[in-house]
């Protein structure tokens, strides 16, 4: 199966790695806009062939766009036109006289993106809304960039497909089985549930992260301090501070509501733990600690 | 030389395996108040015995006070008055006849506590303060007790000394060598400014990732999602969650003005993140996020 990979970054790049690898994809054509990382793709072979939007979405059976949600919420619509306006292959045309051939049309688009509504919701009464499948490969770390691609990055997580039942079976069934060549385990929610899941455990933690650092740089203005006082412990807390904005700005915009949500908890649990400090009350602090100590019951 | 270690945890544990390791100890003594760790150190051999807290005092060159720094305080001061005591080897006693015996005591006290003022100020007029160096390994991980005890823990990291100048020149020459066989880099700072730059960069780091853990285990009740949806970065993020009460109850208590401070320019932090997303502030969040970004320079 040709695959289009539409963004050579972490995500991207690390998919074509694997799907080459295993032999889902027999080629591979990438699209990477900006200049320097489409440079970098091609030097490091991420892709058969670097090519141009449309190209890609013509001569692929499965586009994945693995851009930030912002750009993918534009480009998914425009992918699913294409596969209407005849460039699927079987020639269909935006007719509706060629209603039945589009009907056949064997392409799939795919997504990768952190926040589904908004894109689910951009092309719900599109024709060809079958052709999509929505889904959110649980994986990353805090490097963006194809020279952040790695091979298995996706190894043994999990994959969340939204709101399956929109898709033509058959699409979802060959999505399943790449997300299987990468050992990914499926979980199905609608795209509503992903959205207020994902707030309250993945965007949550980056924005404490990127929380901390701005605050660590802002009181500690001494930066070899810094690096000399950070135990393991600060590492790993601040990781996420290193994510890109690219990425993450979108996510946040389009999750707002979700997002606000969980920090006016997070406050909250911050100010509880201011009191109990001010006040001395060691058995208060105690019990905050303890009580997410159960976090360990869940997290190895 | 003997080494006593009081408390054979995390750090207790890793620095007698070390300690035995590179030669710089040739026997360990070992104190374990809790009983079931006790048997456990005893068990994995982490002391060559396990001894009351006198007999370790009365038998060792150097006494590592590694307990919670609740507990230190209160047993520096002992361990200085047993050495003062007549324990100290060379049968000086408390009367002001034995001061020129007392001097000569080369018994050696460390603590290896997160926080440093309340210790040096409990000692600060003790006739035998010189014999005591105030000390902070930066290392360490989420996890407590004799099992959590690792060779190589130390490995690379910084280890802070406070107020060298209290102490005797020939003692802090002992512990400067015990660290560097330990392989760590040794970096001076009063008391004062310990706690302030381990509030700022390593003690808030907890905090956040405590609040974090409690807001997850708040708005996502189901375990499930919490552990599908935990990517690596959630991990992570909240890994610092699973430490230790015992051990954090006291830093937060004994360093409560320092926290509070970075606490609260915490809060302020988010609540900037707050209003940036609220108000769909792209730019906004960007500067932010871009802002945080900045944490790369100093955190590989």
């Amino acid at each position: 199966m040709n695959v289009g990979i539409i963004g050579l970054g972490l995500i991207g790049g690390s998919m074509a790695i694997e799907l080459r690898r295993k032999g889902f994809a027999s080629q591979i054509l990438g699209v990477e806009s900006d200049p320097v990382n489409a440079a970098a793709a091609e030097k490091i072979g991420l892709a058969d062939k670097v090519v141009g939007f449309e190209e890609c979405v013509r001569e692929s059976d499965l586009v994945v766009l693995a851009v930030p949600v912002g750009a993918a919420v534009k480009m998914l619509p425009q992918v699913l036109d294409m596969f209407a306006e005849g460039l699927c292959g079987d020639g269909a045309g935006p007719g509706s006289e060629d209603a039945e051939k589009r009907k056949k049309c064997r392409k799939i688009v795919i997504d990768v993106c952190s926040t589904k509504e908004q894109l689910v919701r951009s092309v719900h009464y599109h024709p060809l809304r079958g052709r999509y499948v929505a889904t959110h490969p649980m994986a990353g770390t805090e490097y963006s960039g194809p020279w952040a691609a790695m091979p298995g990055l996706f190894d043994g997580r999990a994959c969340i497909f939204c709101n399956v039942e929109e898709s033509d079976p058959a699409a979802v069934k060959t999505v399943e089985s790449l997300y299987d060549s990468l050992n990914m385990r499926p979980i199905y929610m609608n795209a509503a549930s992903h959205d207020v899941h994902t707030a309250y455990v993945s965007h949550i933690s980056h924005i404490t992260s990127f929380a901390l650092a701005l605050t660590v740089l802002d009181k500690e203005k001494n930066e070899k301090h810094i690096f000399d006082l950070a135990s393991g412990g600060f590492s790993s807390t601040v990781r996420l501070a290193k994510s890109n904005a690219d990425m993450w700005v979108p996510i946040f915009i389009q999750n707002r509501d979700n997002v606000l949500q969980v920090m006016d908890t997070y406050i909250e649990k911050m100010k509880a733990f201011r009191s109990a400090i001010a006040d001395y009350d060691d058995k208060a602090v105690r019990e905050l600690i303890e009580d997410a100590n159960r976090i360990k019951r869940i997290i190895r």
